[in-house]
């Protein structure tokens, strides 16, 4: 299975900040799109998932900001998972421009039901057998 | 009942952008929580429709940008219903700072519950009478 | 010089509700996006041309929303231009997903400099010839 | 001089998701809120700081997330700062929502000038004394 994986993303200009900088709240947002892409090339789907009740909630997060960037900076986010564990799942990500590190980050998530009961993190849960057809 | 209500809000720096401005897209969410004040002035609770099972959705919205807006700045966003039908709600907002007016806009609202289907707009709907106690 | 363009997106879960559909006020930055894209197929650079002073600054925003959507979609933005004028850049949207036509809407752009002074919109401002040489 | 400081933020529409919580990267925002309120009590303001070409850059994040807040929920959001360095600003902070506490953060800044250089962080830097008169 692939462990990681990288998306482009292009800085938004409502993601700039006064400062004429991304902000860096948005890094949070390309952390879980990157998640997301790497679910799916390793054959999941985060809204399948969701549509059979399970949901994977951020525990904690973290980001280490290095150098800046800017309006229509065309950045590389890699994603991998990192630990996983019946009941977290932790992944760490590297945010490139032109191959300069500017950002690195780490999420911890946790998998819940619709009533926010914990679920264990298991390979059916991820990846669920397609169903027989008809 | 209140046909009017005003909130303010300070310009979070988030919500800036590289030119130094509030991003004009930011007005649309602070015409959304001054609605969402002007119905609970009301009596209503937007929390509490939803929990119901209706939901109100945007069907079409404008915005007149006068003068730009920057981070700290205190706004008072001003929301009153301009025209309500048994299929619509419109709303009318006009943003000032320090008086002076920056910003203007209105917003058309259909209710839909849970499946998407349209609702009658009524005042039971909006406001129901509490439950009895017991 | 190409007068439409068309941009994917795909609908990050941050820019979702809890209604499950995407937030009303992110078609706002779609929007945005795809007439920089635009811009820049034309042969243009916004960044370039807010770094010699320039800016377009939106006047007027309106938004018709048809049909809701979510997470994880796959949504075409086109964009074109509608009317130029010496004062004024009025861009048309349509926003399709699976080719059904999702939402609509229009903007209207002010050229100002530094100083927030108007600026009469020509080709020359948009597409300044290339700095020679040495 | 005071050491921490509380704001009230109520949870908008536009920052819950599909889960139908408040999405988790706004919690990085309401942070830099509660520090933007800290430091007008303390008797400074980060408005001015940038205006006479100071900026604090945040270079490093985390937040622990530990029960999920929802629409219209309203927060308290502590601030105070846990160090501070001539080279960085420490600040630690605390999400709760009626006295329970749903999640913690802390955050690094460092000071840089228009170039982006490193700036002591002094007293006079973060208060300057008032201009005199005439």
């Amino acid at each position: 299975m692939q462990m990681f994986h990288e998306i482009e993303v292009r800085v938004r200009y409502c993601e700039t900040d006064a400062m004429g900088y991304l902000h860096h709240g948005n890094y949070i947002n390309f952390f879980e799109m990157a998640r997301t892409e790497l679910f799916r090339v390793q054959g999941g789907s985060y809204r399948q998932m969701e549509e059979r009740g399970y949901f994977l909630v951020v525990v904690k997060i973290e980001c280490h900001y290095r150098v800046p960037s800017r309006f229509d900076d065309l950045l590389t986010i890699r994603a991998k998972i990192s630990r996983q564990t019946p009941a977290k799942l932790e992944h760490e990500y590297e945010v490139f421009r032109d191959g300069l590190l500017v950002a690195t980050g780490r999420s911890l998530l946790a998998c819940v039901d619709r009533q926010g009961q914990v679920q264990r993190i298991t390979e059916e849960l991820l990846f669920p057998p397609a169903m027989p057809p008809g």
